[in-house]
């Protein structure tokens, strides 16, 4: 029997298995689709110190991966729908029908993009709608591109793009970024980015693929249509907490507050990584958040037995 | 003029630096000793996610300083023993006499560790009295050593020294180690370890090196003396503020008090890292820190400008 169940492998599940596996604790991660997380969708990681000329979020995730099992961790595939309390265990059931049980539950499932909830998007996902330009970027050589946001990521997916788009069209339904300044100075001097402001998008059009996009000016009170090949939606993230079945605190939009030993409000249940509330969402944060997980989740354990 | 000083070349402030000169904004980290801060102190750091195979102090601070570099940050030698306000300004004096000025400033000056205050303490360190096992531990080969301390430094030191020592005291004030089970496991059953609870030290005596300890036995009332060569003192740390000739907001134990963005009661003034109030003193937990206190000192910056 585990006594430790992590559920999500991207970076703070991965350093929290780190933690606690080193300090010989069994503990399973589970993880729905790929090992590593939303690091997968990271081209290159610059800001994680330790490592000069930067790396790819693919290797850092092998890396961490292999640390835990280096230690004896183990990592099991599986689609967490259910947690139960029983006593003082934490009862996980998975899709498949499986049931596990633990001591500690260590929350880490992450966070995905946003929608934009407009016609179009889900029937084109794939097909020219896209929440990732590192990941589909490449696919837009010489085409006309649309990214949706005024976040740092959305400016950063923007100028990213320049590298493969004839143009970039960065459209905001403010009139102001909320991105930082250093990124608002590139987008204004690159040539190929065209900021629409105070603008939604209202529409998905196309025919097989993406072919244009309804755009309405909240200002004038016009619509248009711009034709375009792709449209890159950076609105947001919101944490991946329908599975939970109990009644963990969260903010208003879901995300997992916790206090800063990266307790939840129920005894034995922890969280980290970009599914808590907190001030900034990066890799390194996440690990750190993940050591915090660990080391806490393990005086816990030392407290009941 | 630079923008931004950073006072510590440790795990934090140069994760702050890398952030900021990766984002454009000139930064200088002023730095009093060795850079890499008291990641230098370990000989090989285990849990810190990115490196299967761990990683040794000296190579870890070697590479951020080498990734802080790359992006245009600036390192520069200097004792600093004074900082000032002058309106938004931050004034800071180095004891060479120069004067410099800054917009934000993030203190990441550590901490140290912290001293017995026994006689004998002060004219035997470097003479038999450490601080440091992982340091000095090789000098110690079959000999009687004493570690004096009952967290989880203490009882890692004393397991490291059995490397090298032909005895390891194990000296304990309490009548039970605050270390982690694990790690109590461990010393309860190397034979090299002798635990000796309840019992603290007196005086260290020697004539040009250590050469005994006076303990008293606190349940006892009992004085006695041990013959040992070496003696690895392990009583917890204190933050590196003596610097600080401004009115910034201090736990009782100096360590400085930020909120989650890292600020202090200073409108400008962060601080990260060892020297501050928090869960857990880990480097990946300096680092994020670091991280963090670089993204609000840029939006500060952003703000003033």
């Amino acid at each position: 029997m585990f006594k430790t169940i992590i559920i999500g492998a991207g970076p703070s599940g991965l350093s929290a298995g780190i933690f606690l596996a080193r300090d010989k604790i069994p503990v399973l991660i589970i993880e729905k689709f790929a090992v590593g997380g939303n690091m997968l969708l990271t081209e290159k990681i610059e800001n994680y110190p330790g490592f000069p000329n930067g790396i790819t979020g693919y290797e850092l995730a092998k890396n961490m991966e292999e640390q835990f099992l280096k230690f004896g961790g183990k990592i099991k595939e599986g689609d967490v729908n259910g947690i139960e309390l029983k006593d003082n265990k934490k009862i996980v059931k998975i899709k498949n029908g499986e049931i596990l049980e633990c001591d500690v539950l260590i929350i880490a499932t992450g966070s995905s993009r946003k929608k934009l909830g407009v016609k179009g998007e889900e029937e084109f996902t794939g097909k020219g709608v896209s929440y990732c330009a590192i990941c589909d970027g490449p696919f837009y050589k010489e085409k006309e591109v649309a990214v949706v946001g005024g976040g740092d990521s959305a400016l950063e997916e923007a100028i990213h793009l320049t590298k493969f788009a004839k143009t970039v069209y960065l459209i905001h339904r403010r009139d102001n970024f909320r991105a930082k300044k250093y990124l608002q100075d590139e987008v204004m001097k690159n040539e190929k980015i065209k900021i629409l402001f105070s603008k939604t998008i209202k529409e998905i059009k196309g025919k097989e693929t993406v072919e244009k996009i309804v755009v309405e000016d909240l200002k004038q009170n016009k619509i248009e249509e711009l034709n375009i090949r792709g449209i890159f939606i950076s609105v947001g993230f919101k944490p991946n907490t329908d599975f939970l079945s109990i009644d963990i605190k969260k903010d208003e939009e879901g995300f997992i507050i916790v206090n800063e030993k990266m307790e939840t409000n129920i005894p034995g249940i922890f969280a980290c990584g970009d599914v808590i509330k907190k001030q900034l969402y990066q890799v390194i944060t996440a690990c750190s958040e993940g050591i915090i997980a660990g080391y806490f989740a393990e005086k816990y354990l030392d407290s009941i037995f």
